[in-house]
């Protein structure tokens, strides 16, 4: 009986073929936690009496959400992640001295892999499905569970196939298929599902794209996404220590799957998602013909923060300044983003064009720091949710697009469209 | 009779001359609010009725200390300001669009000059008598009054006349000079005067140091910093669009001082401030003796967060690494800061090192944002107090330096002497 990809990858792990609605349990590859999350399962580690992780290389603790530290209590809430580190002697542990946002940074660190099981206490983990290996979100006792055991129990998840084709146009990118696809099947119409992306649009996808799509399947209720190894993930991986050796898999062409889902890409026009829901999409001339006039542009996130998002919009900002009444605010998805972006030019431009560059961090994006709205604010935003008072107060309003519309719109003041 | 340089700029403002001790009203060049004071001032300014600024081009606003946005309560703060700006149509309003601290950005920009009167509502405003300008902090209903009446009442300080003579060492900078200072006089030694400074090693001081000497005259409890115009106050103005034509003035040989402070600078160790008073100064020596470990190096600040802080530290962190245990972050004080600190290639160097380099903001300085203190945390800090608190939580300890010890000791962990 022919399996998925996410099916295999589960049968790898377990030793024997399993699927779709088998309980397993599998052990994991890596483990994420970031500093809101972590010390929730470093508590429930301590009261589970035990006292050595079971996999300590196949732990990460990532600080990123309010770090450097935006409080007293983000501070201290850090320390224990801190001291935690320290004392098991954590070779994944990064805080302001390798700065970035976990689902940008785990990657470019090679410590996610074509075929792991991962998980992390953070929703977007689902992020590293686009280098063909399951990852998934957790609470923080799951995560303490697979600190002490090495792995955790799954339901292998039933999967949709996302078939996608046609090229993309110049500014239509993985964030505006994956808005796209959550307009279509809604913000539930994935639950425990993964979504799989396939088809002969792949092929023009970069892994940034790929990122972003698999980043946003838990806005759909998706469990995972996923994009099976290919010669861009092959490009991608060239360059890294990678942590454990890729295990390739690709679903049978006899797998089953609960929903065939096909989109014609090269007819798609970017994809705005208005308040207060992902799956509320219109067509960025829609919205050009709102006039929806806007008080701040994100560039950020584990969505939309990585080196294409800079270079779109450095490329856009060129030689132009931010409209008076808006303000710019970049965010880098991790140090090594924000190196490549400066070799580049991007940060002097964006720079000179009115913009504010910040550290790496999941900051503004979550209404953490770095870019909070005041009430009755509206921002376009790049980052994944724009659920009342996402990003600051319950009366402000968040529109998704991808980094050109956002870059584009904070030169003209309202949503505009970049083509 | 003889005049000091305050004097003299108070007698030009008011037309006769005019003695330490006088109560007099003088027209003011130049008032500067930011995003947490000058909501109080718009507030007291719309409750007098006025609906017209005295002076528009004489009022400066700069967002920059919660600013992006930390918050909500930030976000809606600084609205206020945005909305005035707007509103008045204000050719001085910088917020994320041309970020900056306010005591690092408007000297930049020519909007301080030699000869002004400057107050704002931020106790650091003394910073600006680098440039030969009378500048003090006020209040923010004093600062209405400016806004309104385009003037305010003063006492005119005596001054104390700070004579220092030799050339310093490389690593003691004018940082080290004006914690020396307070060391001396304590905390309330210059309580409602001038700090006027002189002597043979003006000439051998950078702008950069000389702000970071007027900046701390507060922290001695003067009502301001002077340095004469000179040589070096020409070449930092030469390059800049001034808002006004310097009015240059020098003490007479004759002019009357309270007090006379003679300090042999040749022969200056850089000095560090232990917890919890400024005034509490100890040479890097004795300080490295102590083994003070430390949790965060900070560099920033309207004190140190000018080019040559940005270039020493690189300096010292090229090709090496913070240490494990710190945490550095570098705040660059102005975005022309930054840009200039790229060109040379010192954000690459830093980043490269482990450190972080955050947008231009007061942010860590005064416990806003991007770098609070946890509990029992220690941190080396080129900033200007180290009172009980004030960089985060109640139990932590601030140790104030320059840049250059701040930079050695991100690497060893321990507050070491750069020499």
């Amino acid at each position: 009986m022919g399996q998925t990809i996410t099916e295999k990858i589960f049968s790898e792990h377990v030793g024997h073929s399993v699927y779709a609605g088998e309980i397993i349990r599998s052990n994991i590859d890596m483990v994420i936690g970031n500093d809101i999350t972590t010390p929730i399962s470093i508590s429930a580690f301590n009261l589970s009496g035990a006292t050595k992780l079971a996999n300590p290389d196949g732990f990460s603790i990532v600080l990123d959400h309010f770090i450097p530290a935006k409080d007293i209590a983000s501070a201290n809430q850090a320390r224990i992640s801190r001291d935690f580190a320290k004392k098991h002697n954590l070779k994944n542990f990064f805080d302001e001295k390798d700065m970035g946002i976990e689902h940008a940074l785990l990657p470019e660190k090679g410590l996610v892999v074509p075929g792991d099981v991962i998980i992390g206490a953070d929703s977007h983990t689902c992020t590293h499905g686009a280098l063909g290996a399951f990852s998934t979100g957790m609470g923080s006792t799951d995560l303490a569970f697979a600190m002490i055991t090495g792995g955790n129990w799954f339901k292998v998840p039933e999967s949709i196939k996302v078939v996608l084709s046609g090229k993309p146009g110049k500014y239509t990118t993985g964030k505006d298929i994956i808005l796209e696809i959550i307009r279509m099947i809604g913000v539930d119409g994935a639950l425990y599902r993964t979504l799989e992306f396939t088809g002969s649009t792949i092929e023009h996808l970069t892994m940034d794209d790929r990122f972003s799509m698999c980043n946003m399947a838990i806005e759909a209720g998706a469990k995972s996404g996923i994009v099976a190894y290919d010669d861009v993930t092959k490009e991608f991986l060239s360059d890294k220590n990678l942590a454990r050796e890729p295990r390739i898999h690709y679903s049978d062409d006899d797998a089953s799957y609960v929903q065939v889902l096909e989109i014609d890409v090269a007819n798609l026009d970017p994809v705005i998602a208005y308040p207060f829901l992902p799956s509320n999409g219109h067509s960025v001339s829609q919205a050009q013909k709102d006039h929806i006039k806007i008080d701040q542009a994100f560039i950020g996130s584990c969505t939309n923060g990585r080196l294409s998002d800079l270079k779109v919009a450095a490329e856009i900002l060129k030689g132009k300044r931010v409209h008076p009444d808006v303000r710019l605010i970049v965010t880098p998805g991790t140090q090594m983003i924000l190196r490549e972006a400066n070799k580049l030019g991007y940060i002097d431009i964006i720079v000179d064009a009115g913009g504010v560059v910040s550290n790496p961090t999941c900051g503004a994006c979550l209404g953490g720091y770095m870019g909070i709205l005041g009430d009755n604010e509206v921002a376009i935003s790049t980052t994944n949710r724009n659920f009342v008072g996402r990003m600051g107060s319950r009366s402000s309003k968040v529109y998704l697009a991808n980094s050109a519309v956002a870059a584009i719109s904070a030169i003209e003041g309202y949503i505009t469209d970049p083509r």
